[in-house]
């Protein structure tokens, strides 16, 4: 994990300041503490989210040093998908979650005031099959979940992305 | 550049939600009105920024969609480097930026106001050797150029960005 996070150290910050930081978690009562502030997919009503078993072998929390960088514009996102590739290189899988009871967290984790929390990264062996599709003509972009498990993610066709000016 | 934007258009995107659009320039005329609405390199007082026959061989600009998400979290980050990675596997090199004066460029290419300008990503054959080094001991984390016009970028320890929470 160390190797991920020096990858995110390697790649552009705004005007260099790289105020990010980061907490690992590999330790399974670590994992447990960070899981139960994280809310999973909200398009699937039905799936409260991981069950045991399944559950994240390793997180990465990406932190703002308000010390350094009072804001963010986007180095999370620089970071993270970075984070991410390279976990893919490594036969892992990840996602990305911002939907985090921040507080409980920073409680838990014992996190000082200095340090927004801007990201949990989960990594882990991926158990699901994911297919990408195109968004249909009623433009529904949630992602859904077939009988099979199979997890379906509509994306938006290239012509709708790119803008002719 | 389509393909690079492709990139983009199959990655993590906050919700699913995919608000970004992009704008693709790589006509001398079109770069030239994108240009003039750059800030290069804060730190190098004494550089002006890239020179003719210097000058990025396209752009990418990226835009919100406020008709879909009225603020964005880190989806630019996440594509502009995805974007920057696929542009090195093609032998490029780029840059992002964020120091764009906004209203000038949303004149000169007619961006209409339901797109905020988020980043311009320049791409071209680098033409500059750059070296990573770590942050001294005073903290400074400005780069800088030396005499044979190595651009030397100082970025934090490993340690320094891992928190031992």
């Amino acid at each position: 994990m160390r190797g991920l996070v020096d990858l995110a150290r390697l790649s552009p910050s705004a005007a260099n300041r790289q105020p990010l930081r980061y907490i690992l978690s590999w330790r399974p009562d670590k994992n447990a503490l960070i899981f139960k502030h994280l809310a999973w997919a909200a398009y699937l009503a039905d799936w409260p989210g991981p069950g045991e078993g399944e559950r994240p072998s390793a997180y990465i929390i990406v932190l703002n040093d308000t010390a350094i960088s009072k804001s963010i514009d986007c180095d999370h996102g620089i970071a993270a998908q970075t984070i991410l590739l390279g976990a893919v290189e490594q036969g892992l899988g990840g996602c990305m979650l911002a939907a985090i009871q921040k507080e409980g967290l920073r409680a838990d984790l014992k996190i000082p005031e200095q340090y927004d929390i801007l990201l949990a990264l989960a990594l882990g062996k991926p158990r699901e099959t994911i297919t990408i599709e195109t968004v249909g003509s009623e433009g529904d972009i949630r992602y859904w979940r077939d009988g099979a498990a199979v997890h379906h993610v509509p994306k938006r066709s290239l012509d709708d992305l790119i803008l002719d000016l």
